[in-house]
């Protein structure tokens, strides 16, 4: 019985991702659907590349991955499926599957382009429903990846520069900001040790050596952190530490090592 | 393993839709629950009729629909459960299955009485734990609905002028504002095609020519497309139309042909 | 298959909660999975153990309960594994078991120290994915909850004085506030009858005898009423009484017998 989990940027209210699991189970009886999150802000490709980077190589091998956040719904953008690590991954072809493309040893990708393993007369706004919904249940159901169509060797890449390092300083940004107010960066945590001391932001606010946990701090206080991402992160115990700072998506968080 | 979906406006919060879900877990082992929503907004029957309407009849036969948009709990009003086209749903008799009994092909339909098949001491606040949850498991596991109680012809159905039409000019409303602040209008868009212009509220708003998806717009103009729902939507590109226009469901929609 | 829910606060939006249900998946295929809610407010272990009083012991023998809701994640509280009355609780000591204590007719309860149940390496700061997840799955699959660690017998409780009764007088507090504004208290509705006036808050706000249901009150009024919960709640027909009132968890409720 294989899983397939699905994310969006639908909610739930307007009956869209019930859709698409109606969908699925109709094609696919017996697979379990497992809702990932259908609250990825509206037509945030970034928000959901992360998001989907935090889960999809936990899951058991074969498992299908079905992930619409899809802004350029009906445009010439393509519609992709990606073979990685034993799992596969449904998604409008928009950068979606950036963070699986980083973190799989390997990978193929097909675009979509045969219409058999589509539903009748697909709608043009959408193709949550009409075209990834169906092609992720024929995927469940042992359909080999390669019949869906051509192989591609590029699938779209959010870019954005990596984060860099010398001996005394690492210098990345906030990769995401969660439900808490974390702001976790793209800095790899083992790239840093509890010498090395953080600021964050255009203004460089210091939080302070690299701790353990949120409750290495004071109540309110800001920290940094290794976060359960693997990457360097910005919190302050009990509290947002995206309020506190005012901090938003990409500013620039900088360590440097030694200064205690 | 047949499915039961759910669909209310209870959030998840406070427990209301994990306890409906532990009822029908504990009465019909091995069903496949998928939740739909419990995001309708609270009390709004008219939304939690359309959401439905959206999917019910894209489950497999034999599915289960559990709907509870209920502000009259407790009162004189009828629970039922509705056989439609193979599917059942068991609601409160509050126009919640308005969109089920016009897009099914043949309905049947019981007002719920029997005892036996609801919890003992049902409360007078909670019936989507003590009734609907119980009959829709009972429902799942295979019981006739006739055995619920009598039969019923006339279950509620939300009142609403239908759209209208004359060669040259088609009237509907705003059934559905969605997540992404689209206007889902109730125009069906067979009767129309790419030479109507539309126009919006009672300002009448001009949106221009039937379009084929969002991205035929510019970024962050209105247009007019052929929804998912088959119906004239409007809505805006990469923005939210809803916002734009300060539209309310009920507004107005007009199109009008040949004016190019 | 037995089934594992989940509770948390960790919304859907950030992957955390679907990273949970992948650990589960992957170490034991073919259980069923049921979310509670993740949309617990962050942190707040007292709504927490509310909403988890609500369904726990609603759920067939054998099921498993995931709940985290963990401010102190990291630090030196425990992490439990509570046997009660045929089901199970995964859950950080914190008080987030306090209803199922208060309700099981028999419980016993370990401290999670045993490794080779967690996953390699657990995070600081992510114990949901990398402790209570794992241990879940293991207890769905049959593992004796003994081999966890050893046996404690004082699990954290959240304490708040109980309600009291004189023959002429109740007086208890508002316990939590569901979705909708209803206030509900932990006045147990069988110390109470139709014959029973209540007031509210520090300034006493009359909302009347004790009603059957929503529907007795006027429009928009309030009233007080026998709730799903088995305690008195305090409502407003078609309207949050919360938003009326001014009222917040820990409020008084005082009842007064035979004033009509």
């Amino acid at each position: 019985m294989p899983v397939v989990t699905l994310l969006s940027d639908f909610g739930t209210r307007d009956g869209f991702a019930a859709a698409m699991k109606a969908v699925i189970l109709d094609l696919a009886p017996g697979v379990q659907l497992v809702d990932a999150t259908h609250e990825i802000p509206p037509g945030d490709v970034e928000a959901a590349a992360w998001t989907l980077g935090q889960y999809w190589n936990l899951y058991p091998s074969g498992t299908v991955h079905l992930a619409v956040v899809d802004p350029g719904v009906g445009s010439r953008r393509r519609a992709i499926a990606l073979s990685a690590d034993d799992r596969y991954v449904v998604a409008p072809d928009n950068g979606l599957v950036t963070a699986v493309l980083d973190s799989a040893a390997a990978w193929r990708c097909v675009e979509i382009v045969e219409t058999r393993y589509l539903r009748p007369n697909p709608s043009a706004t959408f193709h949550g429903r009409d075209i990834f919904a169906p092609v992720a249940a024929h995927l469940a159901k042992g359909l080999p990846p390669e019949r869906l169509g051509p192989s591609i060797d590029d699938p779209q890449r959010l870019t954005r520069g990596p984060p860099t390092r010398t001996p005394a300083e690492v210098r990345g940004r906030i990769a995401h900001i969660d439900r808490f107010g974390n702001l976790i960066t793209d800095i790899p945590s083992d790239w840093v040790d509890g010498s090395w001391r953080f600021v964050v932001g255009d203004s460089a606010v210091d939080v302070g050596l690299l701790r353990r946990t949120y409750s290495d701090a004071e109540e309110g206080a800001l920290l940094a952190v290794v976060g359960s991402a693997g990457t360097v992160e910005v919190a302050a115990r009990g509290a947002s530490a995206a309020n506190l700072l005012g901090a938003t998506r990409g500013d620039p968080v900088i360590g440097r090592r030694g200064q205690i």
